[in-house]
């Protein structure tokens, strides 16, 4: 697939310019370059460029159209395309939907489906494809050739990149520049590298418009190799700065998260650890585990590095007793048998030889850290090449941190030409392992997704009515949740007789589709102990809510009478995300919801393996865990995040649900309390 | 003060050498080279080194001895040192308390305190002053001259840092290797550079042994220039590192952060972050407010920064219209008139100075990010040398974030020779702002300590008899701490008059001296509504405790019948912190301190901003404004952190305090549950 945009055997620039640093110009002298293929300029206003006969109007059996004219003739200029059978086009020129003209994109859009061209942009920097080498745009630099493919909704974000990959001897195999996206954009480039050679995709994008695909491809791609994304645009601020920048819509960052988490997708914070995680994945093995052991011959940044091994959740590797013999063996006394190994200041090659080799066949060791800062006797050039070659005898992740800068200039050299990653700083090492131990925990994590059955007459009878609690509570008991017993009453008598028959204590409740904060309008007392108190609370509650609205026309269900449950206070929630369809939020429930913003969300539909995992992204997981002796019905919980995105995805005429509390005991999970917002 | 060991005139190193790679060599070699004062060898085994007459002997008017000779004859030649009058050393040698010699450097210290000599080490790389050229270090690369002034518990952190330093233009005044600190420690060289000219002090350390004279003498310096530190074994796995690699005792990491804190030291976490913000701070004024604007060439990374400065709690500054104008004149159609400003990828550097100066021009704006990719039309070094031109104009902090290698390498080098710091990251250069930021409002911050009253008499006899509930409760309402009513029952029917004058509901918890975690042994029941409940509850309570421990030879003062009181439930805690001393903790109570482990820490004396920060700190401190409505006494929670660590000022025979639950009201703060563990 898209074999005309990225291995083409002709290419037509349109635009072509014989005007030193006009883009025309330096796209088509970046082609020329070195591209194996034929490569012809075309512009009605020049005979010739660099010796390149010049076409008035695009010629016959061109793959590909590269794009350079202004603006506002791309239509026309794209429609001749159509006409002559091009298959893909690259279209640079700027002044579509980014500058506010919608119009002139639509236009391009509607011609390259008609004439069912691939096209790219418009408003891009062009492709780069090292494989036939191919320069495809306006940037001068041509990465070396590589297995990590990339793609970027910023052109700018591309031209920084290049400059960086360059230095660092970090190779591309394609590079590609988004753009506006209008009619290629994530999900086919993921397509594309799921099936080529590509060995690891990274991106950049602040917005992506068509989430559900999104995510079934990044997923399937996932599966195959690691997907690495910096999703720019998290915060309210940032996400109003990323749509005022390319007019897309930034959607909320929980629902990207939770869409990276779903499909696999690591996430990257910024420039720099995108590429610390590229140059990770691509150069290393996955680790087999969390156990990390490092080599140093500095104390100070060994301790730096174990302070982050813990802190990310990673485990410093405890060694065998084997291998602390040959520690004690072959390191001088003052040396470390235990994990950081302290090779200490004098450490020449050897010493770190013998450190590394002891470590790396430990089977308690997982992954590798090696840390140098140059002292007097280290042996730079000679450890980092000895680095390489141990590396090399074992299928373990390895780091390096040659710490300084002109001094281990080198040593970083022959570490990186030789696929060893090496960080400025131990603890970048250290989170480029975490993300490659939580993407092993990926591929291993079973995602089926089990079959939800629900009563669907009992649903459809709900939803039509849809008005009080009991309308709500018969919804969500045709998908099997389980509720406190309770009665709503119309007076003072029904409720005592529903007192009786729940037991005490009990909670009554004011129910009426016209009031949602109930607590704040004391429509709630709870821990009612006998009859008298039940009868006044009933009062008390329809007084409160006709003093607090001013007495003014709002319906009122009645009061419900609730069987009162000690537990977890938990809470759920069901929303729509504009960009990735419904989605679920658990938490803390009661007044911590709101105090502690403790929540986490995923994308329906979800496996029991996410449920958990939304669970343990808690801060307060271990609350959920159990404490001091209890412990809850965690897979009830899990249960009832899975029906809600099931209720999400059946019913798209409900808004919003908001479940709070939950109550969660050592064998139940009960609805206490629940607000249904529904189109009907 | 450390004149001698800073500016001596007559250097003497003891245990120069002619051997090539010998670190006698290297340190003479080094001395030699450029410093003003006269150095002269000694080694009884050499007649002349580098043509300098060797000594057999150290010759009289020495002021500073450099040390290189073998560890163990480190005490005879120190002694010799005495005897000719030398006022400092730095003993060069190891094979000290870092390899468990306790005993020989024990020996040292007595020696150089008999002869009051200024001794830095052993077990150092050495000490480096710009000033007078001086290299008394067996570090080959002396760094430039400037003005910020570094000390390092490692040595070869320090060897990786001057590495950094030399590539990056930064200037240092003075370099020290502290080793293992047997006399001169941090809190010295704090304060010779509070005096002196340094303007800015870094440091790195595994742990600090006086941590009160640390607290004391930094605070003062920071009230004067910014003071950064790294301390690394913040972790348990890290500290454990940290013990085995200096022997130095790591303390716990909430300990030092409340020390940093009420000091005013800024916390690194890692060597790059020390220079990052060594630079922000040495090359640039602090910022008056948090308002940032970001000029950027590139939306994508503009959008990065606007995360983090959102994420960082710092704001994205609101231009005043006259800016917005201006922006829209000098500006093209495309640019936003609106923070972050995009100046569009085809920026010259006339379009940057327009942006800059209107930004900084701003009264709304207090520091300015400035970020730049290399793009076609990219103006690298003019741009550079315009953001130079543009800051010196302004007495606002401006950072720069220079996206690239090779190609922005020369803009790089100009910002950082006309210090302006420039970062890979834009999240790095907000971070930075931030912590700018952070220490201003610590300079801003009044500090004043409000004398604590208490009734010394009240206090003297519950800590004498201490085995009760009352005793606690005594000890507490001498300081002013109040409790909700109660009364300690010996039998059912006392329980139930209690009852009666407290007024229901009630609580009932089992008093004795021997059980502490009174919740898990049932020792505790609420919510008890009338005379039964309470008799039965008092029954209950004995019998578990009976039950639990076996029937046990335990003590029981009896049942504490206490009011029953709503509020949030928090927990205040004291304890004794082996380098800073008394500790104070305050938390979320109940059940949730443990499962959140969301808790701040203060060290004693604590003055009523610090008390307000530590309740900020906490995750859940919104819950602590009130949620829903609701106020809380939070006056009257500040007053108890305060009193609390005055209570372990005040008593050194008082190992712990834990309050769980102080029952925060509208309009008090009452002690629910106390634990008191003291010596007595």
């Amino acid at each position: 697939m898209l074999d005309e945009l990225f291995s083409p055997e002709k290419i037509a620039v349109l635009g072509a310019s014989r005007t030193e640093g006009k883009t025309g110009h330096e796209v088509f002298d970046n082609l020329i370059h070195d591209f194996e293929g034929e490569v012809v300029p075309v512009n009605p206003n020049a005979e010739e460029i660099h010796g390149h006969r010049c076409y008035e109007e695009i010629p016959g059996d061109v793959d590909l159209a590269v794009i350079v004219v202004p603006g506002k003739i791309v239509p026309d200029v794209l429609k001749q395309c159509g006409e002559k059978g091009v298959g893909a086009a690259i279209v640079i020129s700027a002044g579509f939907s980014e500058t506010g003209n919608q119009e002139l994109e639509d236009k391009v859009r509607k011609i390259a489906k008609r004439h069912d061209i691939d096209l790219l942009g418009p408003n891009v920097l062009g492709v780069i494809n090292t494989e036939n080498a191919m320069n495809a745009s306006f940037a001068s630099r041509m990465p070396e050739k590589g297995s990590i493919s990339f793609m970027s909704q910023s052109g700018a974000f591309c031209t920084a990149i290049l400059d960086y990959a360059k230095a660092e001897h970090i190779g591309f195999r394609h590079f590609v520049s988004l753009g506006n996206k209008t009619l290629l954009n994530e999900v086919d480039m993921l397509e594309k590298w799921r099936k080529d050679s590509t060995e690891t995709i990274i991106g950049y994008t602040e917005g992506i418009d068509n989430g559900r695909e999104f995510i079934d491809e990044a997923r399937k791609t996932s599966e195959e190799k690691p997907v690495v994304f910096v999703k720019s645009g998290r915060t309210s601020s940032g996400g109003a700065a990323a749509s005022s920048h390319t007019g897309s819509i930034a959607g909320s960052y929980e629902a990207y998260k939770a869409a990276f988490r779903t499909s696999g997708v690591i996430e990257a914070e910024s420039n720099r650890e995108l590429l610390d995680l590229a140059r990770a994945f691509d150069y290393q093995p996955l680790p087999d585990g969390e156990n990390v052991a490092v080599v140093t011959n500095a104390g100070g940044p060994g301790v730096i590095a174990t302070d982050e091994i813990e802190e990310q959740g990673l485990e410093l590797a405890a060694f065998r007793d084997s291998t602390r013999r040959k520690l004690d063996r072959d390191l001088p006394d003052e040396s470390a048998n235990h994990n950081p190994v302290d090779v200490i200041g004098d450490a020449g090659h050897e010493r770190y030889k013998n450190a590394l080799k002891a470590v790396l066949a430990d089977e308690n060791t997982d992954a590798v850290l090696v840390i140098l800062t140059p002292q007097a006797n280290t042996e730079i050039e000679k450890t980092a090449k000895t680095v390489v070659n141990v590396a090399s005898d074992f299928d373990k992740p390895l780091m390096a941190a040659f710490i300084g800068e002109d001094q281990v200039q080198k040593g970083m050299e022959i570490l990186e030409e030789n696929k060893i990653p090496d960080f400025q700083d131990p603890k970048d090492a250290v989170k480029s392992l975490k993300s490659m131990s939580e993407y092993r925990e990926f591929l291993e994590t079973d995602r089926t997704l089990r079959k939800v059955e629900y009563d669907k007459k009992e649903a459809k009878e709900a939803l039509e009515s849809m008005k009080s609690f009991e309308d709500a509570q018969k919804l969500l008991e045709a998908y099997g949740f389980e509720f406190p017993m309770s009665y709503l009453c119309q007076a003072p008598r029904d409720a005592k007789k529903a007192a009786s028959k729940t037991g005490y204590p009990v909670v009554a409740k004011l129910d009426s589709p016209d009031i949602s904060h109930k607590t704040e309008l004391e429509g709630v007392k709870t821990g009612l102990e006998d009859k008298k108190e039940v009868t006044d609370a009933f009062q008390t509650v329809i007084d409160n809510a006709y003093h607090q609205t001013s007495g003014g026309g709002i319906d009122i269900n009645g009061v419900v009478v609730q069987e009162q449950v000690e537990g977890l206070e938990v809470a759920i929630g069901l929303k729509r995300d504009p960009q990735f369809g419904p989605m679920v939020m658990v938490g803390l429930g009661g007044i911590y919801i709101e105090a502690l913003r403790d929540v986490s969300f995923g994308i329906a539909p979800i496996s029991e393996q996410e449920a958990g995992k939304m669970i343990e992204e808690l801060q307060s997981h271990e609350l959920f865990e159990g404490a001091r002796g209890k412990e809850f019905a965690t897979e009830k919980l899990k249960a009832a995040i899975i029906r809600m995105g099931e209720i999400g995805l059946n019913h798209s005429e409900i808004q919003a649900i908001d479940i709070n509390p939950l109550i969660l005991t050592e064998d139940s999970a009960l609805v206490a309390d629940i607000e249904v917002e529904s189109d009907q």
